[in-house]
């Protein structure tokens, strides 16, 4: 099995060597991610300036290839220029925060398994939601090979993927999985405002308490609730409800 | 009526110029919009470094506010910060290219409609193709005026957004308007390769010809066929018919 493994935390994150490691003997792994942090730039893509691709070493031993762009960028180019053999599998992650509710619009690390879901190609998301609760990734990639053992097992349909979010707990403190839907309300998250040394204002997006949401069924009671989430997603957003609805308003005379 | 006018291509581009001249009178207008282009900036937002809101002078008139961050931050800043009273309507545009396809994933103009339709405003996204064929960002400018008089007698359910995609013709070739679904294909975009000065490798992004693709029904289609295209879209991405099926995979042990 040739797997793509990809992140947005860069290609020196601890997220994506616990899950090289750990995934170890499941197939040939071939890493391609961005050579800094790209956290929250969604699903952003390069056309304004040229992409560069280096190998990367750590400690004298070659682990992948970094590019300067984004995640989405990423899977493209490890498709179409570095991978000899297609991927049977694209892993984005491990994320080192949940990508869950709204965020998932937000993150880079579903925008990369989107990208490979978008090309045809079986893709799984899988963050790890960070607390001080608990903060062992390499219990959480532990986690993710028993899971991605698990959907290997079956074919997942052209142009969906799964996004897979692990709680901030010991491995034998977590309840199970839940397979869930997104939470789609707004988490409400507002600004800080400040003044800097020369007086000048400036303003910080001041993350929500994800804690304080819950609507059963949702990939974020679930991870509030110590169960691993799974959510299926696709990359259509047409609201056909809406759509037949509109149809109907009048739309004569106007061009 | 309070109207929040933001784009991807920057406070200084033609698009949200044109715009601003052909809906005067149609409500309040304020405008917030980044400093500079964020095209393909996709559903970013920034938490990695501090934004700023700075006053925007053309020929000595205020015209709005620029913002060192995405169109979705620009849509967050404007109606937690700067706007005093709530928009009755956020419009994103006009870009300059259409979003179109899996487009509407990248696209920074999109995505300032889907942040204001995930905080519960009605929202339009207006795109305009671009071709050597016709460029009049003006006409374009007038046709969508009529649509947002039309829509703004609807009442738009909450979370949903109208992405609205004009084609690159002089008005009295537009055929007229078609209700869409999103084209949920790849456009095979892939990348020319190319040698520095130096020897060294560099990728360019090569764009789709999206005249290419046909599939009755769709946004793309509407387009290259001469309509305007409106597709309404909304922010969950839950594939509700692969979570119905992957609950009886087996999840047995896994935590």
């Amino acid at each position: 099995m040739q797997i793509l493994l990809t992140n947005d935390d860069g290609i020196y994150a601890p997220g994506i060597a616990a899950l090289k490691h750990h995934i170890n003997g499941l197939g040939h792994i071939t890493i391609v991610a961005p050579d800094i942090e790209q956290s929250g730039v969604g699903h952003s893509i390069t056309f304004g300036h040229p992409l560069r691709i280096r190998p990367v070493y750590l400690n004298n031993e070659f682990i992948g290839h970094g590019v300067n762009g984004s995640p989405a960028d990423c899977v493209k180019l490890a498709i179409y220029e570095i991978m000899k053999e297609k991927p049977d599998l694209v892993i984005s992650g491990i994320n080192m925060g949940s990508n869950v509710g709204i965020h998932i619009l937000y993150s880079g690390t579903v925008a990369a398994a989107v990208e490979a879901a978008i090309m045809g190609f079986a893709s799984i998301a899988i963050s790890f939601e960070i607390s001080d609760k608990y903060a062992d990734v390499h219990s959480a990639a532990k986690v993710a090979r028993t899971i991605i053992e698990r959907i290997t097992k079956h074919k997942l349909p052209k142009g969906s993927l799964l996004n897979v979010n692990i709680p901030s707990l010991p491995p034998d403190r977590i309840k199970g999985i839940k397979i869930t839907r997104q939470f789609a309300h707004d988490f409400k998250e507002t600004f800080a405002r400040r003044i800097d040394p020369s007086g000048r204002d400036y303003y910080w997006l001041i993350g929500t308490d994800k804690t304080a949401h819950h609507e059963e069924g949702t990939d974020i009671s679930a991870i509030n609730e110590g169960y691993i989430s799974i959510t299926p997603l696709r990359y259509d957003l047409t609201d056909n409800a809406l759509l037949k609805k509109i149809e109907s308003w009048n739309w004569e005379g106007i061009a």
